[in-house]
């Protein structure tokens, strides 16, 4: 069992701060009062405890009231990813089966596809509203999110994360990183993935104060590492990068105050690590991802420059292995065990059991060294972080090859200068065609961070014997090229 | 499933100080290779994993690594009270049917009753080494520690104390107190006791220091709070009297670093909450108990003044609620729910269980007022605190009554200047007998803390219609003398 969190919350420290945006603060009896208002109007709107519903929103604080809403309600909530295209999420929500998409009048654009029933913010917003009673605990094993991960197949999975899988990944992060009554993490990541989603469960869990930016802008950004008026945040490198260079730029460091730059979404590079600590932002590089609810593996900032591209160990509770590795530095798959990792999916993936005897297969290629330190050498899947967004060339080259002048298609991944990666398409073609038509076809059909950033066209693919695609080809061909 | 907590801590963060005692420290890798060094030991002495074994010693550091190498090998511990009689001791190891007693060499004494086999720690610290393979994992319900407490009956019960009740207790404590790299927790209280021995688990799951005295010496942990060497500590109101007069006479204050303390074992006088203020002492009162493996319910210092007298709220994962009370402000029986309540029992009580309808009947009455805050208004079974140590007057009247000369007895608790309560007897002769006789007799069989401090022989007792003695008509009878 585990508390109803907001509603624990609020009851225990009512007066914390628990959310500010632009000039606004909350507290956990206010957010609790304005999330009880939408979930009364969610269920005047037919939303019952239990039913699924999908939410397509910004970072906003209506966005964040509606998520606990929803939670108090006890719905399950698909967060939509608000950069797919209308076809995407269309795929989203027929197979998660939602009752109804909850949408930000912004995003009406986005929905024309789907079969559902879908219900802009603007009318929840000025529904009546219908009580019930809030429960005061959640079993361990209920499905609280959902989100969507491609992978392999190129097929979205929509990938459960549990009341469990929350409080244990927010419980083992405040060991490793620690609590301060003062503390306040800054919110520049989106709400619907879990870098966002995390720092809202963290928030409710610590009785800690979020400070929810709807875009990252850099400016203020680093207003409030200077000023100390955040004390934590979460980033990906293409934020970090910015950021430093602001820094740089004013010739000031961070606040005392300012303890944790947590860094995802890919390995961080060295010459940031070393600005970083110029500027004295302590960076702590973290391993993890959707099935696992945000963090699997942290380093220390102290051991930063020690450990050079390492991702850390793990936190409290979770446990990492290499398959088959007898011994450290021997590299093989990632496999992850915790309170933290995701029971299932739902949908069409719902009967593939993602463990192996109880651990996670991550796809991922890696080793640990002597002092149990996790290196990831090689991406699973070849996923792409594309700005801390991840891209499966498998979804890309689906796309591609429903094109009809395409006979084959493969994709990799290619260092971007801003980015970090950008995915790059080798076509071989069955009849003339533009690089242009293409770009457009996918334009229509894919997310803008998932549209090759180059194409080229060429006679014939990598494959080995079985015909599969050998994809770590075409990255040769890209450095030869 | 939970991590085994010392070779998890262990790996994570092999180089911080885990122990100081005297002028000593222990990084955790030193801790578990002596915690190692003992398990092998305890192996070699034919204790197995699952055994039970019961443990007497004193709040040293070979404690320490005695606890921590028993936990690696996986037995359940009884932890024995060393201020009990041989007698006691003798009853409760015959109920706990433990494969052997590890006690001091110093308490030789004390297990001259006992029927089982036992080790003085002298030929443990000799003996040879015999391997054995570490658990990575404990499941949830793993007995770790038993601890016995008496009760209405006057008889002692084994709780048992699982890796959940342990774990949950110290992470809901750390959500309410926080956690910083450089806390240093120190410890005075008894490590047989829950609120000495959840310090040793706190260190292991936060990455924490604990500084360790054998007893408590006013002037050295004094010096502690002043310096700022130490952020954190547990007390109980006498110990805390006689530091706020230490601080008082040197005119100082605890230095700034110094963050809780957290007072347990009956209510904090109003007068040392202000005194405890003026030098600068933050005070958490708090209300636990050993079926709920520590703290249940913390007032934060901040609230101290504002909810004079209440145990404040309950933490994260815990619920209280008054039982029958529909409404704030209704006295009632206090229950209490979560993970860190006990299972159950061992040895003649195995089958009573504790719980009603998933929560524990305290048998404290108490409310709750408008805020949510616990108030206890009156001590369960007649419960007489003596110095932070539980006394059960039925125990007391269990003793006094098997004198050959004593036909009546009824016990109750009266105010005491130094130790908070104290125990008086009532006694109903059939022969004529000096006091002192009685106490003696009492020597023999009851620890020091439970021998009543005043005798009074009275011609009969008070009792109800049905012959059920009314202890408080006693204290009645207290007051009017």
């Amino acid at each position: 069992m585990i508390p109803n969190w907001l509603r624990q919350r609020a009851y225990l420290t009512p007066n914390k701060i628990a959310l500010s945006y632009k000039d606004e603060k909350w507290t956990f009896k206010e957010l609790k009062q304005q999330a009880m208002r939408y979930a009364k109007q969610l269920k005047a709107q037919h939303i019952l405890p239990s039913d699924r519903i999908a939410l397509l929103g910004t970072s906003n604080v209506e966005m964040v009231f509606i998520i606990h809403g929803a939670m108090l309600l006890g719905v399950e909530i698909v967060m939509l990813n608000n950069r797919l295209t209308k076809e995407e999420i269309a795929w989203q929500v027929d197979d998660a089966n939602v009752k109804a998409v909850l949408y930000a009048d912004q995003f009406e654009d986005k929905i024309t596809s789907i079969q559902t029933t879908s219900i802009p913010f603007s009318v929840v917003r000025e529904s009546e509203e219908n009580v019930f009673e809030v429960e005061r605990n959640w079993s361990s094993e209920k499905t609280i999110t959902i989100m969507y991960t491609s992978g392999t197949t190129g097929f979205p999975k929509g990938v459960r994360q549990t009341a469990e899988n929350h409080t244990s990944s927010a419980l083992s992060s405040v060991l490793n990183l620690g609590l301060d009554e003062e503390d306040c993490w800054l919110c520049i990541m989106p709400l619907f993935h879990i870098s966002g989603f995390s720092i809202l469960v963290r928030s409710v869990l610590y009785g800690m104060e979020v400070r929810l930016y709807e875009k990252f802008d850099v400016k203020k950004v680093t207003d409030e590492i200077v000023k100390g008026t955040v004390t934590r945040m979460s980033v990906v490198s293409v934020m970090l990068s910015q950021i430093l260079e602001e820094l740089e730029a004013r010739e000031v460091t961070a606040h005392a105050a300012f303890k944790t730059m947590l860094a995802g979404g890919g390995s961080v590079p060295v010459d940031y690590l070393s600005r970083a600590a110029a500027c004295e932002i302590p960076i702590l590089q973290t391993y993890g991802m959707t099935e696992t609810s945000s963090q699997t593996a942290t380093l220390s900032s102290t051991d930063a420059m020690r450990k050079l591209g390492s991702a850390g160990k793990p936190l409290f509770f979770n446990e990492i292995k290499i398959k088959d590795a007898e011994k450290p530095n021997k590299h093989g798959e990632v496999f992850i065990k915790g309170p933290h990792v995701t029971p299932g999916y739902i949908g069409r993936f719902k009967d593939h059991t993602p463990l192996e005897d109880g651990w996670l297969p991550t796809g991922d290629i890696g080793y640990l060294d002597e002092e149990g330190y996790l290196y990831i050498v090689d991406r699973r899947s070849d996923l792409i972080i594309s700005g801390g967004e991840n891209v499966y060339p498998a979804e890309i080259e689906n796309v591609l090859a429903a094109h009809p002048n395409v006979r084959e298609v493969g994709v990799c991944g290619k260092t971007h200068p801003k980015w970090g990666e950008a995915p790059v398409a080798f076509i071989v073609l069955s009849d003339v065609t533009r690089k242009k038509e293409l770009i457009e076809f996918c334009t229509e059909r894919l997310a803008k961070y998932k549209i090759p950033t180059e194409i080229h066209f060429v006679e014939q693919l990598p494959r080995n014997a079985s015909n599969k695609l050998l994809r770590r080809e075409l990255k040769a061909w890209l450095s030869t090229q």
